[in-house]
């Protein structure tokens, strides 16, 4: 499993970058490939491995657009594997996975974030993921776009729920200080067959179909805004809310913190982080606003295919 | 001591903004003031209080500037009360203190922070704070006039230990993960008088000291160094630095977190963050630049009396 997550992960994220390159036209992938020596930061001793990290910057469509590809192993502490699989003795780990974020120039363009990983600690294995949309004006047949491929996917596998997942992503993209989700949601699964090991390959079967159909639920989206016109307005508001998005990222992401506190490569965890970003004292928008609609939204998150 | 030291505190902030509003000569302060209602945010429950943010922005010389004054009380958690008095039960709080962060618009002033605070638990009260510069041009004069006047105010109490608040300071404000400091350091203290109570007088007058240093300590460098040419090099170059400052806020300082964790106002602790960052893969100065020899500095803390 290990070797078929790993090379299917390289596979997306060849596909994925691909997309983002035809869709920008301009601008083209830079590659780094990282390797880890063995480190013992915090909790984790590593005992190699390594990855591909991908950016784009200062395209015609994205500002910044990054795909990591990475696949690590080593020794977990006593006490991150009581958390992550209920037992307190070190134990060994791998993990692989593909994550992206996208952050386009204009505002009418939603950002982006997708993530997907399989994960051994001890005797158990488990895949986990998700994509999530995080738009700036709000156009709600782009979000509806959005879930309802993401709901074709999972009614194509008995493993996966998309109501649930849907809920998950919702709860797990929140902003507590703020009270406010992230963006419009999307799904986000994870454990999945670490309890009940029997059906990991349907599991695998359903997290590729995710995977694959990333380009289709991003791409009809860009393509639809990526030459409305825009003013500052727009843009002032899209750097306002990029300071939500270092917010969640910096204070909340788990993968984020893991990666900082274990000692992952900085730059490429923080690929995530937008290029230009505001922040001001007590924004309030305008009642009846394109703003003040967003964040409605983001407030009380919606059902889209209801 | 509360009646004191809350009363000190609101003469500094307004002592502190006069001073920054008579630098800037352009923009002046919004204040708002705040109250609490109970909340049992994550291990406190408040029961009143408030306090009095002012915020600069646009100005000629701040592109933002915030000074907070806050008082609060209420009961806090056991667990809260085992790591700030090794007391494992709940009990009753108080906290008074200022906390200000000055980003200027030009990269040829830096960044400045401090905080003082003064607090009760249970029996036990003490003091806590200190100050310290984020420059984004390396000036030694200025670094040094900065450390002078601080270990000048430490050596007339009794009390106070400038090197071993320095010392602090460059370990408190560093970033693991990029194996950087924020800055050039300042002083940096905690807990003063928590364990001998008999001296708090002394203390509150070292604090004292302190704080109405602080515009000899900072305002000197604006005067200094606001009308000094820069170009577009030298402001990209803050952008990029000001990401590192948010990296310390929001992953790292402990004010920071525990006043979006327990329920404090959200837009007057992240009052502290800078108006307009960015962020910028992999981003490396030239050998010998003004860049490269600042990034020397936050690598290894200098003695800037020695």
């Amino acid at each position: 499993m290990k070797k078929d997550a790993s090379s299917f992960f390289k596979t997306i994220q060849d596909q994925i970058s691909a997309a983002v390159e035809e869709a920008d036209g301009l601008a083209s992938f830079k590659q780094d490939n990282w390797t880890r020596e063995e480190s013992s930061a915090r909790g984790t001793t590593m005992d190699g491995g390594g990855g591909r990290s991908r950016v784009l910057e200062e395209g015609a469509v994205f500002e910044r657009a990054g795909v990591n590809f990475s696949e690590v192993s080593g020794t977990l502490s006593a006490e991150m594997c009581e958390k992550l699989v209920s037992q307190k003795s070190s134990l060994p780990f791998y993990a692989t996975g593909v994550s992206l974020v996208f952050h386009p120039l204009s505002p009418m363009i939603p950002t982006v974030h997708a993530n997907f990983r399989y994960l051994e600690v001890g005797e158990k294995k488990w895949f986990g993921g998700g994509t999530d949309l995080t738009p700036y004006v709000l156009f709600k047949e782009d979000a509806q776009h959005f879930h309802k491929k993401l709901k074709e996917s999972c009614d194509r596998h008995a493993v996966a729920d998309y109501q649930a997942f849907k809920n998950a992503c919702d709860k797990y993209f929140y902003l507590p200080h703020r009270k406010e989700h992230r963006g419009i949601g999307g799904i986000f699964f994870d454990y999945m067959g670490r309890e009940d090991g029997e059906n990991l390959e349907d599991i695998f079967h359903f997290v590729k179909d995710m995977a694959q159909g990333f380009n289709d639920c991003y791409s009809p989206i860009v393509a639809q805004r990526k030459d409305l016109p825009y003013g500052e307005k727009e843009r002032d508001f899209q750097l306002l809310r990029r300071g939500r998005y270092v917010e969640f990222n910096l204070i909340h992401d788990r993968g984020t913190q893991f990666g900082l506190k274990t000692g992952g490569r900085t730059e490429s965890i923080l690929m995530s982080l937008p290029p230009l970003v505001s922040w001001k004292y007590n924004q309030q928008p305008e009642p009846d606003s394109n703003e003040s609609k967003l964040l409605e939204v983001l407030s009380n998150p919606v059902e889209w295919l209801a």
